[in-house]
């Protein structure tokens, strides 16, 4: 396809990004092309706007930004099989190697030759986007595209909160950004017992609590390990899932997670945390799982059964939607805290068309 | 305790069961003495009501029928530590060795020298019951003893759905007896994709309808499968919960099942059933799990952390409650299939106050 | 590569094969060209030589045989990555879509859309085959070829021995052809506590024997329940691998297997077997698998560690090795039962030179 | 059983230990009397025989030091059914409540009131010793009992290295004291691909050797992160099994395991340990299992499985055998690290009979 298209783009080493235009994205044999109908923001996302430490080592401008997305796949190139013109597609983010042993044996999601959709290669913050078909993950029609989008964060709650047994287990979600919000959801769409959500920004707490958190701890305002002891008659919660990345919230679960309980950990410190392993850990017989991406593509079809059971209250994840212009708002929404997920819509009919 | 009590007796060798009264059960020093509230029939005792063929080859009358309930402690024998008088319990019915390979490695469940309570020995159609202390299960207090009575079978249903992979799967229940009805249930509490039961009677799929079922398919008036692979895609379910123990529902189950799926046996053939090895389990790559009681006792905390959850639609399981003296009632409905569970009391004070 | 090559061909819808010429195959983009080094005959290659019922609905000559080889790449296509001319490949006989939800879920070894090299494809008894390059599987260079070729069937060995746990557990093994044989010296090299072959043919025996097993057992000389339930204080194995297909075999392994231990089933009845699900199944709480093809690429992994930790007897599996224009003596051997595997070198060179 | 006995007391809360003698237990209706026939020292034995920090915390002297032991059963409590008067057995050294969740869901090994023989109650350097029956684990007569008593840490070292997928990967068992060594034996038992010891003592590197490991690597003296790669086509180990409490050697390992892999811990750091949990856990996707004792009783039967599949190698664990009398030396030796397993007799009998 030929032309040119809007795209907000990371122009330089440093914090913000411009709306700028270029072509159209070229496709290879392999690849499909995408006409983007809502994207979503990233905490991923957020980190390179605010040009923190770890960007500045990772990401290498200008590059076009964005990667949580669904579209219509209007071009397909020579090679291409399972996917036709016409399918509504969201991506897969991770681009892998697909040959190497991680790859060929269930752990794709963490091979060593990832390239990251809107980070490494030209993202979704546009109004085309060019994907390998083996990334592209077809949905059903029909379905507004702002959900579509979100699947791919939903995927990392799912890849955490479904990592060892939840069912009628007691869960703690630490961090209650996007992702946490979605965990809490799933946590309770497949029974856990009872959720209990830990969060310093009171406006995430209420959509923990909207999204069916039976319990919400601030712990600015309560002790966290006293409060989930005498939820859980003093034993203790069963699953952690650490979305929060925070060293003393890691090591306050640690104390209130009970024994031979396992933590599922998503969250990114930003230095090393101090553990006392001996106590904690060993003695405790615990189980802690360093949770990446989502598995590809056992995730995603947890994410499909999810969605298809019927259970799972996504309503009020979605708290802000933009047309992709205003993309300075959402990213000052995702700065505030006091949002849930922010969508980007690429063009004005898109924006009327679904923000409703 | 001294005294007398009412107790349903299955008196002899043949048919039937009569209403009786015994001493109450004197208790050693590791049971705990038990005034029942509520006490449910199960299938196995309609088998032995009706004196079918395994009944003749298993039970040895004189005793006292029944093994579902819940009640109240009223004495405790002199080394119980972990019962006290005053706690409302429930029992698991496998009086186990404790000290063999299986017992001690979590199979306790198939411990060979097994003694079933009610068919071994002495039941719960009596307005008491002596239970090991091993074997009682402590309850939450001000909850109607019929749904704690339940929990024994309700466990079966938990065992067989959770013998494996669940959330986010496309399930087939066959059989929509008392425990197919609650493997529905369970299976749409924990977000199963699509909740499939297939039943003859058509009051039971009305009943599986109402505890959610997605689809519901009577295999006397369409073609499970080819309805089954429509409903799925053309590719079958991840799962087959197998309740029913029909020769043709099993053989058929087979072919519906995905490539890779799942079979979890708790229904009782009466014979021999020929089964296609090579095609329907060597080249699909199943697995099948025959499922025998619970898991002693990580069902009975998965049962508790379910109805914790407040996602277990329990409501509609019990469909009738009757007076201990109309139990002829009970086994009638229970052989005309036109029943949930039918719940037993054993005082007219206890019918009256729990039938409402 | 152009060319005119010696290969064992199919030629028509009857019992037999026939030596033949043709030429040596072009290669797409996506495949490799290999030299063949050293094939062996599979069990299936076996019926389709015989012209059993199931070949004569599944095979459509004229075709090349074989499947299991290993031999140096001599092209590559234009998209090949992964694999180089000269590396030394074997084959993962299954040629699967790499699209569907099984591909991409760690089950393409029972994909829908599968092919397999040799049965729908021309194959490996042949100077030159060519196979796509996610088929290739690289070995270290060095190594007998003979045994490069047969880490085929030993993946199917290991899936079978590994689909449980097997680690200190007591196994039978039952049915001592090749892939059984391999079976015992896997189960042996894993620490299995104690591993029993059974076997009718008394030379597969002997070399059951010869790879490890702890007991062996015809069940035409001696009652195989009793004798395992003496050989295992009374209580059965733990694992039964199940490779003969036959269907006295799997009743009797159903009654000497432990309660609650699991039964993999690798053999192919050729037809039903009446099965005693109540008692067999569900009382004694066993767990069945159908074992098809290797997991791709877990199980090839594990074969690698598993030759790599040294422990893995193999020495004695291969008994004969044959110029290929003996293969008519080859298959022989297969229908006498009186021999391992059975090598055959497409060249008198490779013959000379690894026949030592 | 009436008299005076030898033993080995803790007298009083300083470093060092008494010979000293006392009345013969009297045991309880649940326990048994063992006449104590073998006994090993544990790293813990030497803490306490130090008297560390951890000790001075924990510890209540006193009391008779020790609990690896094996002996024969001279006197059996009234209620005590599954052990007879002339059985040799070894211990459990975790005496639990049996009643918790913990206890009866496969997780006693870390039940909350856990008191330990030997450390929490009279144990075993002594001629006889009381233990409760579901604490004695049943020995096959005519076993060194040198081999028996150091059934339990080898139970230490099954629990590690068993606690995921071991066969056909590669290990790094990091630290070898007399459990580390033995890690080194079962991991090449159960066909891990590679085994490296790691080790700064090189009379126990040596030992490591003995018992089969692959590759050997003192710290002191070369980059063990360098050599770890090297040795694992740059790819790093499956598995760690983390037996030094070591914090440089576990920043280290986390360095050197591979994406995906796993670490079970059971070495105990004195201190915090800072870890950088966002690039060694999170994005490198591992599993981290903390280790407690020896699962109840699943562990043990792994144990007697390894052993009677006759690939354990055990004999250079053992390296000093003593008269009780000479304990100090025992300790001397632990404390130098140039010894494995240590084993006292508590009679000149006893050492004369089994120290050839």
């Amino acid at each position: 396809m030929e032309g040119k298209m809007k795209v907000v783009m990371k122009q330089e080493a440093k914090a913000g990004a411009v709306l700028s235009e270029m072509d159209i994205p070229k496709i290879g044999p392999k690849d499909v092309l995408v006409k983007v109908m809502a994207t979503s923001i990233c905490g991923t996302d957020a980190h390179i706007y605010s040009w923190d430490a770890w960007s500045q080592n990772r990401i290498k401008p200008p590059y076009v930004m964005g990667h949580e997305f669904a579209g219509e796949v209007v071009e397909i190139g020579a090679d291409v099989k399972s996917i036709q013109v016409g399918d509504i597609v969201s991506a897969e983010t991770h681009i892998v190697c697909n040959t190497c042993e991680l790859c060929t044996t269930g752990k794709a999601h963490i091979c060593k030759d990832t390239a990251i959709l809107g980070v490494d290669t030209n993202g979704t913050y546009a109004e085309y986007v060019a994907i390998p078909e083996t990334n592209a993950w077809k949905n059903p029609k029909g379905i507004d595209p702002a959900y579509l989008a979100v699947q791919e964060p939903l995927g990392n709650a799912v890849h955490t909160i479904m990592s060892g047994d939840i069912i009628g287990k007691t869960v703690a979600v630490v961090g209650c950004g996007p992702i946490g919000i979605m965990a809490v959801a799933v946590a309770k769409a497949v029974s856990a017992s009872k959720v209990i959500a830990i969060e310093v920004n009171e406006y995430r707490l209420e959509l923990a609590k909207q999204l069916g958190a039976d319990v919400v701890i601030n712990p600015m305002k309560e002790d966290p390990i006293a409060r989930i002891l005498e939820e859980t008659e003093g034993l203790g919660v069963d699953v952690v899932a650490e979305m929060s990345g925070n060293a003393i919230a890691i090591k306050q679960a640690l104390k209130y997670i009970k024994l031979g309980g396992r933590m599922a950990m998503l969250g990114i410190p930003t230095a090393e945390v101090p553990l006392d392993i001996a106590n904690d850990i060993v003695f405790k017989g615990i189980t802690i799982h360093g949770i990446a991406g989502r598995k590809m593509y056992e995730t995603w079809y947890q994410v499909k059964g999810l969605i298809e059971s019927g259970n799972l209250n996504l309503d009020a994840i979605i708290t802000h939607r933009l047309p992709m212009e205003e993309f300075e708002k959402g990213f000052d929404l995702m700065a505030s805290g006091d949002c849930g997920k922010v969508v980007l819509y690429p063009t004005k009919e898109l924006f009327d068309t679904y923000n409703k």
